[in-house]
């Protein structure tokens, strides 16, 4: 077996960290699957125990790698983590989209797909420069959602927008047009919701791309967190579906 | 000058990290703030300017403490701080609540603050154990909105509603009885939105204390994040109330 490299994301696999996302990275992607990684003090953990049969069943090696696991999760009390080869997911033009340009922060890209799948958003499009979707750290902080989505990285916005050009196109702005709850009541069943990145938001072109969306916010404050304002795009249009179908 | 202690709890003063968290701070608690520092390559930054013009009119000192600044925002670019005094805040009995019970993560705590700023609910609780409020990490993370707010902490849930009995309370459950939108649409003026830790949520026994509130989510996911389920709950009752009144 080939020695695990610390993360990189030029490397052709990565690491799902923790036996709860492991198990969904085995529930949605088995056959990506590699390795099962295994902390010496985690084998009486029930979860470990669980995903060993899961692995056992479907042919995939186990190994002790308590070193690996300490140095890619940066904690002590990590017991497991599958090892993956990445690969690429299709966006279903037939459902409503979610397309993130430049997001620059792991945490908030995880936190945010965790919100997207729970409200039925599981197509997620990223736009570079950009963080890397497949970094253990952002993997983990979707708590294992990531899996179970497609989530695609395109050179630009425009990549996107020539392979998915029916959807109408909500861009989230500071100086959007139209309060939240009134751009979801009436929005069609094909969309996007489109956000920008946490230093700048989305630069002022993309106001004539579409309906641009404002979340009405006291000017107290700067602006929400970036995870945050998509969780609640995400909520209101997924809640709002809910009430007229 | 007595030495600055790397930030402890139990330390009687904090530090408010950050020109635009410091800016805040000044504006809403000029009485707190004890010292200026600044950082010797950020002198010509715009913000430093401002923040030492407004030291001066107010008569605070100033001091070059670049090791400092270093080692407590653990970023090499934080050009200036305010070392402040911690303060008791107390929740306005007349305006609606946030009780945060037993919260254990700072960004978590900072993020949740600045969005429920954002909607306008500015009086909230915080009850042990729990993440201190004051360490620099929260305070942050809030982006100054920390300041602007009365933000409490309690011993026990009971303190706390012993002091403001006449809120209707919303603890938020995976388990709520109610959705959240229906719940926020015949909500009344005087409301407290509960919520528990990241990892078990509120005890079950709140669900006998008022109308438990459900943030409808698909099985795909364990839970949503915490800051991320305060900010959506603030955002709803918020904006209800901007529809009805």
């Amino acid at each position: 077996m080939p020695k695990l490299e610390p993360y990189d994301r030029r490397l052709s696999y990565s690491y799902a960290l923790g036996v709860f996302p492991a198990l969904k990275l085995l529930e949605a992607r088995p056959g990506s699957v590699s390795r099962l990684l295994l902390h010496s003090e985690g084998l009486r953990n029930e979860g470990v125990s669980l995903l060993r049969e899961k692995c056992a069943a479907l042919g995939i090696r186990e190994e002790f790698a308590d070193r690996v696991l300490r140095r890619e999760s940066q904690k002590a009390n990590c017991f497991a983590a599958l090892v993956f080869e990445k690969y690429e997911a299709r966006l279903d033009a037939g459902r409503p989209h979610v397309v993130l340009c430049q997001i620059s922060d792991g945490g908030n890209l995880g936190t945010a797909l965790r919100a997207c799948l729970g409200f039925g958003l599981r197509d997620v499009a990223i736009v570079r420069p950009c963080v890397d979707a497949f970094d253990p750290h952002v993997l983990r902080a979707s708590m294992g959602a990531f899996y179970a989505m497609n989530v695609r990285t395109f050179e630009t916005f425009e990549e996107y927008r020539a392979l998915y050009p029916d959807h109408a196109l909500y861009p989230f702005m500071l100086d959007g047009a139209v309060p939240l709850n009134e751009a979801a009541a009436d929005r069609p069943a094909l969309y996007a919701l489109v956000f920008g990145n946490e230093q700048t938001g989305l630069p002022a072109r993309f106001a004539r791309m579409g309906r641009s969306v404002l979340i009405p916010q006291s000017n107290e404050i700067d602006s929400l967190n970036l995870a945050v304002a998509v969780s609640i795009g995400a909520y209101v249009f997924a809640s709002t579906a809910r009430e007229t179908t």
